[in-house]
């Protein structure tokens, strides 16, 4: 879907011209060309070929002007001194016309020149970049910054998807740090906006009808109340394009997903009697997990394993089988590979080592073909396998795991997934599923993603990954996905440090990390900061009712608590009331002591009754302009820690009876009993946390975050 | 002690003069009089008063010049029509001249209007900022950052105490986001900083010997590679000024400390023996905790409390009592603790609410004028208590808490002083001390700082709180004590909407956020995110060695923890080896599998047996060009959590033996058995966190910071 129609055949015959002649820049006037045929704004010019030529052409465009040489076989101008800035009369254009061409013959004797360019130049506007590239994951990019000392010193520069729209534009101006800067400041008059995201848009257009134009820089981009206009424009061109990844129909891969993820029957491949054995923990974890389906171990001479019929190939069940799950050395996979095709199983769980991430780069080539021939979707290799609770599916020669839950994770790397699975037992945080992806030679997170879109045991997607092999395809699936379900990505890889070590790790090369956060929030996911923001942000998002809207309160009997809560309430995008309406102000301080504290946050005081807790809370759920609630705790004698866990339940509940259904996290203060207390919060809907002031908050802050990028708070 | 001698005399002269005239700002001239006899280099100007002198003077300056009104009734030069930039001849300077009279006649019909100012225009260089300003906290600061759009908009400055070191203003000029502009960026010269450190250090003299200048500000203040000089000189006065805190001399703060926290003696006034009173849990919490010193119990009627024989009053106590914990209601503490100085008790612990947190100011300051009539330092009022672990001593009304370690921990709110209690207990940290400060009336931070600094038992110092009341003083301890040992500060009311909170629950006004990071910061304070971070840094910074260098190395054994760990590397600002120097790199391949990676993280795989941990670990620890280890580890059948755990601490106590100490931390991704090993690493000198990366790096990192602060990595 184009959101701008640009003269395609006019910048087709340029870049076939360029093409022809063996070029990978273009001429000045070339790149005016293509920027008119697009409608992106830049300065009058043309190219003369004589002093006198200047003098005139010049003279009609109005003084000042700038002069260059224009030659294929000079790109560096400046160096050549090929460059006149500020040319003020007739005359000092004929000097500066012989002067350039003096110059470009001492610097290059055999230079082709075509002439000299003779450009307006621009006076007033705030100095802007827009530029485009393309990303080894996310192919076309367009990119806005601020010009000068803010896009050098400061990086002040932000990335969309081109195609970008004009949505996409608007956030990008708004999307840098010096955002203000385009407002006006300082007496300057705000710049057009309309102008500097029209340009943006035809950019990210232009970019991505020609796949061939590898980069574009138009910087700078001047700016003003009138409109915007790139001063200079630097196209430069790739007509050796790669071959995009493989990416199947997204009903085929959903197809193929069910069939993986809820198989009728599965295979274990190298199935093995004997303890400690990768395949004896597969077959046990089948087994004990509780899988209702067909379990057909394969094995080259045992008759049963572990007293379920084995067979020598997957060729010889009689019946159909989804899912082969892989416990045998990587020298005999692609032999076993080529026989889950012939047997048309859709997927194949591939546990094995000694690929991608050890240099085997052929094998694992190897079984990509196999795969793509047989139409057999191949998850990992190098992998835990995964779990999915709906179907009692361990997968996987990991322990079992069995409390079911909403949440679907998967992770990259084999020792974060035992983390998960960790994490998940200990805080009984229920999943649907926990999947290894490892080296991804096929299935990656956007497969995933279509699956769980679809899934109905899945309200929210955790995904920890080094690498998106097809950022491109993910950010489209995950824009859609996120508007239904929340996404939370935990980006390893994100310094540069990280991301040495991810392509010393998996071979996977990190693209730059501002690109994937811009693109990754663009698409409406939760980034997670940290392996235990991931973990939390999962247990915590989907147990929470979307809020209605943005009035947040804080109900604190700490009045400590309050203060650390409402810095966590800034830190993590949350807006309080204030000033607490009038009536509402009055409505809580009836139920507290004279001394505390109404507004926001409520403060009830450290020595109050439970009914103090119960008739504060209470209020806030009924009130149709509290959209969450946020609860501090203070241990006291007088409102022991499962007392109040108990009356907080229960105000919720009998609120949730009336319809009042609103998100409330609570943050505990007291002695050890206090973590019982956050436990059975938790587990009634109130994620809860002890010594902590920051984690609920961050919890409700996702749930805001995803809330407002699905468009449910408008 | 000054950084810079001013000529003190002319200032006095000048400010004199203008305190006589009733003014509270400065003329133009008079602000340049004042930057010379301080050396603060400022354009040439004079002053003209007719429109020949006019001519005359600007050109003997050389053009361009600017020209401004000088008139005290005009404050708002710019509006008055009273300023011309860039006069460029003799006769623009005459025109000049009668034009501003014009209009400033025109503005103000009666103002005095003394001259014109003629000023030398400066060209070129960067626009920066630099100010003075009073804090309510801080008293007097120096401010420096870059001009234009990057203070306007993005904020970009920093703050140090006046008068400031050259060492101050260098770290200043490196303090800011845009640092490297001022290092040559686009082809600029770099600036000369010796000119700016001068400058900033001057300015922070003069106000710091003027304390009725209230506000400075040169703007902007070009630098270029010449030198540094303020184009536009602002200077506020204040002559009145507001009494300094009282603060007593720290040989005393200390003495009176010691008698408080370390009693011979304690008297319980409002001692009870009805369960669920405050003072029969004060006596509980004494007798229990295990105190051996004498205890008061203090009644009007009972003749014995909980066995122990009761007084009606401190008066009637036969011996020397040393501190006295206040159990009585607010109205009856002031009679009481007059006795208490009358008796010449070192302290009184004033538990009761109901002061200045419920507005009762004037009850409050009663307090604190008979403080000071006694010589009896206050703790609170409004006040948990306090714990002090050497002595057995639990001198509150929460539960008792006995496990010894040596994390001295402080709170100004109850709430997280609970919470502080509940994490201690919950994670077995020990701890040295735990103190309530509530509305601090007297006794604050830097009262604990003086105490803990000369306490053997305390290795570590964590302080929350909302506001310092004394934010010099604090600091100034601060710098020295940090020297010694870590100070961690959880600065709560960090947002605006955070130090709102504050401010309606203690009545505390929280300074601008920006100001306490740096003034902080450059005390070598290690400020905490979060109240989890500040016990897990409180729990984890005491235990680890100081490490000798800034080498650190990570060891894992799944390679996505390596990718994670080395993010948080660099988010905690610690420095990987990179490249690995190669003998070592050989050295660590020996011991890891062919597809292992070595490099940094050393990435031994996950299949590993212990051994290869052990191997690897001890080459880390032997290796003198390592100075730290960050260890990831992957739960296997191979290598099993506590086995992992007790190989790691006995690698490190053997290495220890040998006189290799070093820091060593631990990120454990595994199955819930990786939490017994995580504690069982913390008890015996490993951080350790299951399912986190960055908690580890985290605790690392504040290790490193207080160390480099401390002077120890030199």
């Amino acid at each position: 879907m184009a959101n701008f129609q640009g003269d395609k055949q006019k910048v087709r015959a340029i870049l076939d011209a360029v093409k022809k002649d063996g070029r990978d820049s273009l001429t000045a006037p070339e790149g005016k060309q293509i920027c008119d045929a697009y409608g992106i704004n830049v300065p009058k010019e043309a190219v003369v070929s004589s002093a006198k030529e200047a003098m005139s052409t010049a003279s009609s465009m109005g003084f000042p002007v700038v002069m260059k040489i224009v030659s294929p076989d000079i790109l560096h101008k400046t160096e050549a001194g090929g460059v006149v800035v500020g040319v003020k009369s007739a005359d000092d254009a004929a000097t500066a016309y012989e002067q350039i061409i003096a110059n470009a013959r001492k610097y290059k004797a055999d230079a082709k020149i075509v002439g000299v360019q003779v450009q307006q130049m621009i006076k007033g506007g705030q100095e802007t970049i827009i530029g485009a590239m393309t990303d080894g994951s996310f192919g076309k990019l367009v990119a806005f910054g601020m010009g000068g000392v803010l896009v050098e010193v400061l990086k002040d520069v932000t990335f969309r998807l081109a195609p970008a729209t004009r949505e996409d534009a608007a956030s990008m101006l708004d999307g840098i740090q010096a955002a203000e800067i385009l407002k006006g400041v300082r007496g300057a008059k705000p710049v057009n906006r309309e102008a500097l995201q029209d340009t943006i848009v035809r950019v990210s257009q232009l970019v991505s009808d020609f796949p061939e134009i590898s980069e574009m820089d138009l910087n700078p981009v001047f700016a003003s109340d009138e409109g915007a206009i790139a001063a200079d424009v630097r196209i430069v061109l790739n007509f050796d394009q790669k071959p995009a990844r493989f990416r199947p129909e997204e009903k085929d891969v959903v197809t193929s997903m069910k069939r993986i993820m809820q198989p009728k029957a599965v295979a274990v491949i190298g199935a093995s009697n004997e303890a400690g054995k990768i395949g004896n923990s597969v077959m046990k974890n089948l087994i004990n997990g509780g899988y209702k389906g067909t379990i057909y171990p394969i094995h080259p001479k045992e008759a049963e394993i572990m007293g379920i019929k084995a067979y020598k190939s997957v060729k010889d069940i009689p019946g159909e089988v989804d899912t082969a799950v892989f416990a045998i050395p990587a020298k005999l996979v692609a032999g076993a590979l080529k026989e889950c095709g012939e047997k048309k199983i859709a997927g194949a769980v591939l546990i094995p080592s000694g690929f991608g991430e050890t240099g085997n780069i052929e094998g694992q080539e190897e079984l990509q073909r196999i795969g793509r021939e047989y139409n057999i979707r191949l998850m990992g290799p190098n992998i835990y396998g995964f779990y999915y609770t709906p179907a009692n599916l361990c997968a996987t020669f990991c322990t079992a795991y069995d409390v079911k839950g909403s949440t679907a994770l998967s992770s990259q790397s084999g020792g974060i997934g035992m983390a998960i699975i960790g994490f998940s037992r200990s805080a009984k945080m229920g999943v649907s599923a926990i999947v290894g992806l490892g080296n991804k030679s096929d299935i990656d997170e956007d497969d995933l993603l279509l699956f769980f879109e679809q899934d109905d045991n899945t309200k929210v997607i955790a995904q920890h990954c080094e690498d998106l092999k097809d950022g491109r395809a993910f950010a489209e699936v995950a824009r859609r996905v996120s508007k239904k379900k929340p996404v939370i990505v935990l980006k390893a890889g994100r310094t540069e440090m990280g991301a040495a070590a991810a392509a010393s790790h998996t071979g996977a090369v990190a693209g730059t990390d501002k690109i994937y956060d811009d693109i990754l929030r663009s698409a409406g996911v939760i980034r997670a900061n940290s392996l235990r923001q991931m973990l939390e942000l999962s247990r915590g998002v989907p147990i929470l009712p979307t809020p209605k809207g943005e009035n947040v309160v804080i109900i604190t009997g700490a009045g400590g608590s309050g203060v650390l809560l409402s810095d966590a309430c800034v830190d993590n995008g949350l807006k309080l009331i204030k000033p607490m309406p009038e009536d509402l102000d009055a409505a809580f301080r009836k139920f507290i002591p004279p001394f505390g504290a109404a507004g926001n946050p409520v403060d009830i005081t450290g020595g109050e009754p439970p009914i103090t807790y119960v008739n504060t809370v209470r209020l806030g759920l009924e009130d149709d302009r509290i959209h969450a609630l946020i609860l501090g705790y203070w241990h006291t004698i007088v409102t022991p820690p499962m007392v109040f866990a108990r009356n907080m339940v229960q105000v919720v509940n009998e609120m949730k009876e009336k319809g009042k259904v609103k998100p409330v996290v609570a943050s505990l203060a007291g002695d050890v009993e206090v973590e019982e207390a956050a436990q059975y919060l938790y587990e009634n809907g109130i994620p809860a946390y002890a010594y902590s002031t920051e984690l609920p908050v961050e919890v409700l802050g996702a749930k805001y975050k995803w809330a407002r990028a699905a468009g449910l708070l408008k």
